[in-house]
């Protein structure tokens, strides 16, 4: 059987990271992966050694980065087992269209992926206030990225809950604690049949 | 004034290099530039480097170096000087429809450059019998890339025929010998009101 393909989106700091792995080991033998990922194209977005480049360029980078990913994802869905990647689609569109305000093309952003790549299963959006996302980044005593202003960082959350709507991904309340962000996500997996247990 | 952005399109052996420099020594101060461009993406898609990515990431990255090309080539258009580029939107489009073959998305291979590009003054489809463009290429003794094979460099031929038709590309014989095509590029380019000369 075709093992599921589970996203999980949102803004660092929601606790992305710790859901994957708590997802994989509840699954058994998934496969744990993110994006921008480590190879040739999503190391180069990630270093910033492409410099100052157009926001449309970054945009296709990271797409094609994802396309790229998608045929490796395919593969693994098709051995039978899940894969929970962190980010895939709707940050591309959630963070360029936030860099780019005004000018913002969303249904470029959107139409341009669309042989980039494939449909999840389900779409988890770990949704906080900004603040509170941004105060436990800094607990963690990580650098901020230029994505992790607070102004900005509205931004991508308005950009995210406007696709959770129009692409039906699961909003979950990421302020709670780990247990009950764990919990509901369980509940809303086996709501939609993806995972049956005791 | 703002300098004329002129595009040259058509296969290998067709003239576009030759087309080129005789365009650029006409107005005197032209930049002549090609793609994919010698920057980091344009020669990770050069050097093969990528490996056997899919179809889709290697539309992405073609427009991606086109992106970053785009706005250097519109510095220099500011700046009021020509440019004349070998290679631009419909070579993306033309080779990687005759790639994907029947799974081809002209749309999306259109669509997804929308914000990579910028209007060319004028496009050129330097069009040929593959047959004869081949013959070309080998005389030179250049390696002939997975690009150059007949049946394949047919397809590209009538993709570009059909994007000419649908962009008002300006379609130029160019079995012709060089001073013929020289003649005909100059004629519409007169035509356009691009250029006015004795």
């Amino acid at each position: 059987m075709r093992g599921r393909f589970i996203v999980l989106e949102g803004v660092d700091g929601t606790g992305k990271t710790t859901l994957a792995k708590r997802l994989a080991d509840l699954v058994g033998d998934a496969v744990v992966t993110s994006e921008p990922t480590s190879g040739r194209i999503g190391s180069a977005l990630r270093s910033g050694e492409l410099g100052d480049i157009p926001p449309a360029a970054e945009a296709l980078l990271f797409a094609a980065d994802r396309a790229i990913h998608t045929a490796e994802i395919e593969k693994v869905l098709e051995s039978g087992r899940w894969v929970v990647c962190d980010r895939y689609m709707g940050s591309t569109v959630a963070y360029q269209s936030a860099s780019m305000g005004e000018d913002a093309d969303i249904e470029w952003l959107i139409g341009m992926q669309k042989n980039a790549v494939i449909e999840p299963d389900a779409t988890f959006l770990l949704d906080m206030d900004p603040e509170e996302s941004l105060r436990r980044v800094d607990s963690r005593g990580e650098d901020k990225s230029r994505f992790e202003k607070l102004d900005f960082l509205r931004d991508v959350r308005e950009g995210y809950l406007r696709l959770a709507e129009r692409f039906g991904y699961c909003v979950i309340d990421a302020s709670k604690d780990r247990d009950a962000v764990f919990a509901d996500v369980l509940e809303a997996l086996r709501e939609k049949g993806l995972y049956a247990s005791e």
